[in-house]
């Protein structure tokens, strides 16, 4: 979006409100990788945004103070280490009091802003996630080690997110099996899946996320995958039967006026997306996340 | 979909309830050849496709006993030879008490399984179809070779299928001369072109066809250019504005609980997807027409 | 569409009643150029489009006598020479009584047509404009030359168009600033948001597009970036959020009746239509503006 | 190349000296189908090439009257048929005196031309074939029927051309068994494997070619196949380590000066050639071996 | 290849001489994955290829009792669970006597079959390496953990192979540094660069490598890379300025007669492989290290 | 290749030895627009450039203070604004004594650089062109403007560049007609022909370059069609039977001591090169050029 890079320690970043940096990392990825690539792919997509927002009004780039934060440097081989040096680098973003957009990467690097976000404020806080899968599974290939199919399930046994201030839209595809499922609605955590989208109306779905977590500070996690892979055909595990980019830009304009403390879309993969169109459409739902945190 | 691969004389075939195979073979198509290569692109996409249909709760491979018969070694260059040898391996299947599910190959390899059905049961069944068009037009280039354009007409001629317990769904595009259609309304076969499905709905259409079967044996055959081509682009002859492939899902969980004899997916063509999108979209129709042939 | 092709100067031209022709040239172009390739795309893709429209019973080559005029040899690096070229090659067409259907390049190719149909007709008309930008912008660049973002802007001022029979529709995407909008609604020409085409309803949307222009005679522009760049990849200036192939049809055969004195398809680029799924969908575009041109 | 199209009653045939055609058809395709687009493929990359070949000099659309004389309409499902009116219009041209040359389709459809040249001669032929092939397998599949893996043996049985005044050029990749050799060795054919040619280096090799079919009467046909599969891609059965695209020409240009009755360019499959660069490559050798037909 | 698939603890694994096995692991990578697809996109390739290798006059299939022995189940997320699985899995396929020939996965997946070799064999063995890198480097990312860099400088270090009685083949490139060369020459590993082998010719290359290994057990590692990323463009980190296919073939063809105890193909990656010619030179790769494995 | 940017007067620049830049604009491309993405798409791919140039032993970006000077905003749509902006832009940065690399864009960019050079040293200097065009060609399409088949002529008539010390290298491919050489021939320009450097050797070919140039102040330019289009298919204009990517590599280290007051690499047109395989290429040759740029 053409803007300006601030290093970690440039004297800017105090005037900053809100954030964009990429986690360039994929280790945790089941099946096909390169998520990794991600921030590279929005951030030359996103060189074709303009400066206003047509369906709301909003010049958001004036509106806030927005910057690009860079990417950190993740080790591809060690998790650990990776997740480490992630949470660091959002720590010390909100100890500058900016609100994060954090570019993935594939979706266990969600899990290190998540962490970041707890330990800074203390408390649990709700999720909007608009997704084709939960990401409650628990651990699995027998090892202990997180996937990308993990991070919820972790976020919940870490209490960094209020399954009960939280809900999950857009669910989809073949599973394993029903243990996902059968975790959230344990802890009682909405989970919407995409025949209900359908019959019932987006509007009518983000209505009820609305409600559900309220103005309390609110998490919004967007992963490419929730629409439909004719739309974003360039992730790594595509699920057919989803929504289409306007029904997707919908969902994230009703998020406007909530509390929102931070976002993140991730599980971009550019070497599936030989055309960047996947890219293009990721970029404007970065755009319209964007304006969802601002005031109308 | 990972599962097990029996050759015709294997004495595991007699506890298999449901098989699928493959007839590599296009040689009847009239413009894109490369259905050929459709089973080994659906093959490969469907090892993304896990246990459980989460929308109907089914868990299909453990329901009913799956496996993969192979494909038919078919003569790229000798139709009769080809045809032939299709119809013999389904009717070795068919005594096996296999219920089948053949992966195309063009769809002039229908009429190959039709008339296997038609040889072992004696009399003429339903027929489902969703498509396009209705390959009911009669043999063109001056020849009496058979095309790709003609299996239903020959269908009905050979009196393999009922036209009047018959529905065809989804019809589109620029045609010919009306030919197909008359000869279809002549015998009694219902037409629903796409207009009428998108000013209907889909539910409503296939309530009907529901209602045109009712409980008699009915083969289901599904084209993929059924679906837009820009949700599955990897086939010969596509017609633009088709349903979405949330839409094609719905079609085919309406089957459910008619007395399905046989099934197929035909015209995937790889050379058409390099992204193999279209491999993925159909195999997951595949595992919903599995679904589809077994009770809620 | 396998149409005779005819010279400007053959005799057989008197008896035409509806011509195509091709501008090949995208020298206004401000991002992504390769609209020069757009005619020769759209006629290979227009080889599959048969004789017959089966939603309207059509059969448009037969009730119009339709002819292909050829290309107009453009100068790539003239804008001067280039739109002078066109707007002789357009008027020449005129004189002989034919009217166009332009094949672009890029979308200030249309202004060559217009000049030329105010030239002969010597009144402004009206134009229904398809697309998801308004093309309203004043020059950029710091610079008098005009660009793909000016033709209509530059239209009204030349008063070629009368902008209170004029309507524009799908408009969506982020812009610099509201300047098109504002001088759109200062001279009375109604613009459709997308956001409205998707809570009214096509049907209603276009219905008033047939009020606004009422029988005068008006001119149909098709930039092929309205509809959305899953559906149609293949343009310089993608927006995603836009209608389906179905809906951009629907709204074609929403025109039939209108006294229509030319037409356009606009803004197809191969270069980024690998697939060829683009100019495919540009062709069947291109017979349903040849269709809606004639008495149902 | 921008030739002037004549179809096969214009007069203005009786002052043409070489004339390009297509076969678009791939019905004896063994493995992977699409050569049928070839002539499309061509004439659209053809438009690339200009007047002048600056390495000989020669302006060979001045030297010989060329022209386009446009493409048979073969049917895609009947042999016979096909071939029969392939051979028929072959026939015609040469009744025109017109020297031909074939642009395909698969490699089966040079036997048409073998066939109406043997026909309008009387007597055998010689024959230089490049290609990473001998095509001169028996039928296989246990059937009859001809495959693109045949058109040699079939004209030597045939008694179409003089294996004695014959070489073949740049055979390799894996093989069934030897017979094709074998056979060749038996009637006296000369092959020469890759290995061979980048041994004693191309003009050795096209020296001997010259030497062996001397000034008597030859027929070129060129697979695209003979070149490397990274510099043409798009064909149906590539086999790697082939020579690159400036020693093909180089061989092309060798045979300058010969008695050329007949040449033709095979096997380009434009599905499997997405960038369009072996029907760039194809259209350069169509180039060349036009000029070796003409006097220096 | 069509072969045989037997499991672990198949019976035919008795007569079994040399095995192919995949490691379809690439979470060693540093920069662009998906070499985890190789085994996939290899063995998909190799069903063209035929029983005969012409140049050599052998049937490689018939000489040596050949079997596909599957693909590991590799931790996609855990590299020490991963690395011991495969390294069990080789150490079996070693205690049933077959001479194995891994397709991988990324470059540290040899280091798990070396160890299985040494392990079994007590003592180090030579190495042949064609390759664009050295994987010489030291561990990087300020991490203890492995990766596709290093596996021969771990190889060294755990005297797995020999040294002395190595050479690596094809270097080229940029380099951090030159902490590679400088490591392998301290141990008296020869480094030929790809400037000397252009320069020498690949005969004189290959007859020093014969010489240096002698009739010494060999392992023989082809890293894709080594050929000129036109020729072989899927793989993750390319170099530019390599041989042709037809030159690697030749320095295959050239290893015939030596001890060759192993063998491998890794860092084909069928991401960045759309049309899959890479996984069609890899399959032609690794029949030549089949054939030469064989006696003459 | 991850270098500082440095803003045109960021006072960092005084300590710059070698500034990059890109100059966005094709408008005056014949037939195949894009090069106006080279820059970004150079930059992209330049990421993977380390260090170290293993053939040569340098480390350039420590031997000169290397810098990337972002690119110049040209005007699409208006040639004279986008010429002056780019002189204007070239003679800044040599008034701050650093020699410059330019990143086009189409070829008549380097007209731009010629200007500023000639402006600030007061008379011709030398050139060697490394292309596959001489791009001597008069103005075509009867017009006066420029193209990129132009430049050099241009710069001979402007006595920017001296005939007599220049060189020009690898041309081939069809031609409109034999002016471009025959202008060079009259003006003392040598010119060397692919078929005369695959004879003589591009060593012998770069030696008499050299001898040419002596050491006079000399600019470099690289056309990316001088490489073989296999090689390189992103560009414009393809000419087949060129260089390997390692002969054009070893001609630009033969230009290693030579004084080279500046450089270009251009018409890189990422829209023709869906893999990125042209712009890693790319990125190649100007590390090379730098290193050339540089005491040995």
């Amino acid at each position: 979006m053409r803007l300006p890079y601030l290093t970690p320690d440039d004297p800017r970043r105090a005037e900053v409100g809100i954030g964009f940096f990429g986690l360039p990392w994929d280790g945790a990825t089941s099946n096909r990788p390169g998520a990794r690539h991600g921030p590279r792919g929005l951030r030359d997509a996103s060189t074709m945004i303009r400066a206003m927002n047509r369906a709301t009004g909003q010049l958001p780039f004036e509106a806030a103070a927005c910057a690009d934060l860079g990417d950190v440097a993740m080790n591809p081989v060690d998790q650990d280490q990776a997740m480490g040096d992630a949470e660091a680098f959002v720590s010390k973003v909100l100890t500058q009091d900016i609100r994060p957009i954090m570019v993935g990467g594939d979706h266990l690097c969600t899990l290190a802003v998540l962490r970041a976000l707890k330990a800074q404020r203390g408390a649990p806080f709700g999720l909007i996630l608009l997704d084709s899968h939960t990401d409650l599974y628990p651990a699995y290939f027998g090892s202990e080690t997180l996937t990308h199919g993990n991070p919820f399930r972790q976020a919940v046994i870490e209490e960094l997110i209020d399954p009960k201030r939280s809900m999950m839209i857009g669910m989809r595809g073949t599973s394993y099996n029903n243990e996902d499922f059968e975790f959230g609605q344990a802890h009682g955590l909405k989970i919407v899946p995409i025949e209900a989208c359908f019959e019932r109306g987006f509007d009518a779905v983000m209505a009820e996320a609305r409600e559900i977590v309220g103005d309390n500070p609110t998490y919004v996690s967007f992963d490419i995958d929730f629409i439909d892979p004719t739309y974003a055909p360039g992730t790594g595990t595509p699920e057919i039967g989803g929504p289409t980019s306007f029904q997707a830009v919908q969902c994230v304009r009703a998020l406007q006026g909530l509390n929102i403390i931070g976002a993140d879309l991730v599980e971009v993969s550019p070497p599936f997306d030989p055309s960047g169109g996947t890219s293009w459409v990721g970029a404007s739902i970065l755009f319209e996340l964007l304006c969802a945190m601002l005031p109308k």
